[in-house]
């Protein structure tokens, strides 16, 4: 079976946006305060960063992909420009079909609309041995938290507090999770836990 | 001037006791589970435990001291035995009067009327060079929070998610911090944080 990794850039009060996203501030207002470290200070982090970018798939859901909702608007193809940083295949989770997208460097955006599940059947096949990262947004990780796939989380904590936006642990009471790590700088605390297999 | 610590124990999702606190269960359902870490392994924490216990004088709100109400009930003298952990001065936040309480081991309950910077006030008196930590609960370290008074916030990460309790970084959006250091086990991740002054 496949090894699921997620890594949310996330506040400390457990926000991995802030409130009110639209096209201007895709991660909320204050959002983008969450991922300084990237920005700031690549150089110390190229590790996380690495680990980040070494998947062999993703799964994201729609909102993460665009802003847009309803049918496509087949212009968009997504936040990251011609050459996304993924550089694999990327299967996004939507209600309303689509031809998929190749973009350069690799990206490929396929649209599911089959469920989670299905986007992990066809990312595991596409991963090969590799990982399968589930790149957000919020809902997304909790629903694959939630359903016990999440090997791997990364928490890429921000010493800020959003004061509200999108929550990650939403109804996950009892998540069977250990520390594996910590590393940090001034910008980030880089907790990583591990799924506890009972 | 002080110099303020905290060290709240706190989930994942940010709350630093359960839901239901009585005196049967006085971190709340499930909250014993946030300092597994203090009993399961005292050794590997030792510089963590010293650092807790190192202040000169302590603050707590009511809430903390005892799960009563109104009126002191003067039999109560707090959820730690006849040697609390503090051995040095506790100053309680109440909105009733009572006099001191000593205990063995050099801790005495102090009950303060007049608001947390009387508190405030009255600990840096009694600590001298030494430091003051706000003991909690959340309200009271929320409160100190805002009104910027704390220059290192450890929080003690547990790996588990609590769903609902008594949260911390409540009405603390802005709030100026910087990591300062982490270090972990299994059992919980030990997040220093250091309030960056403008």
């Amino acid at each position: 079976m496949a090894y699921l990794t997620s890594d949310p850039g996330v506040s400390l009060d457990g926000f991995i946006a802030g409130p009110d996203q639209t096209l201007e501030h895709p991660l909320g207002i204050g959002g983008e305060a969450l991922h300084r470290w990237m920005f700031e200070e690549p150089e110390q982090h190229a590790a996380e960063m690495d680990a980040i970018t070494s998947a062999g798939a993703y799964i994201m859901g729609r909102n993460m992909f665009g802003a847009g909702r309803g049918e496509w608007d087949l212009d968009w193809k997504g936040w990251w420009g011609d050459d996304p940083p993924y550089h694999g295949p990327v299967f996004v989770l939507t209600h309303h079909e689509r031809q998929p997208v190749e973009m350069q460097g690799g990206t490929t955006f396929h649209f599911v609309t089959g469920g989670p599940e299905e986007a992990l059947r066809l990312a595991t096949d596409a991963a090969g041995d590799r990982t399968i990262s589930i790149a957000g947004g919020a809902s997304t990780i909790n629903q694959f938290l939630r359903a016990g796939h999440i090997d791997e989380l990364r928490l890429h904590v921000a010493p800020i507090v959003l004061g509200s936006g999108e929550a990650i642990f939403t109804d996950l009471k009892g998540l069977p999770l250990e520390v594996a790590s910590t590393r940090s700088t001034s910008l980030v605390a880089h907790l990583t836990l591990k799924r506890v297999r009972g």
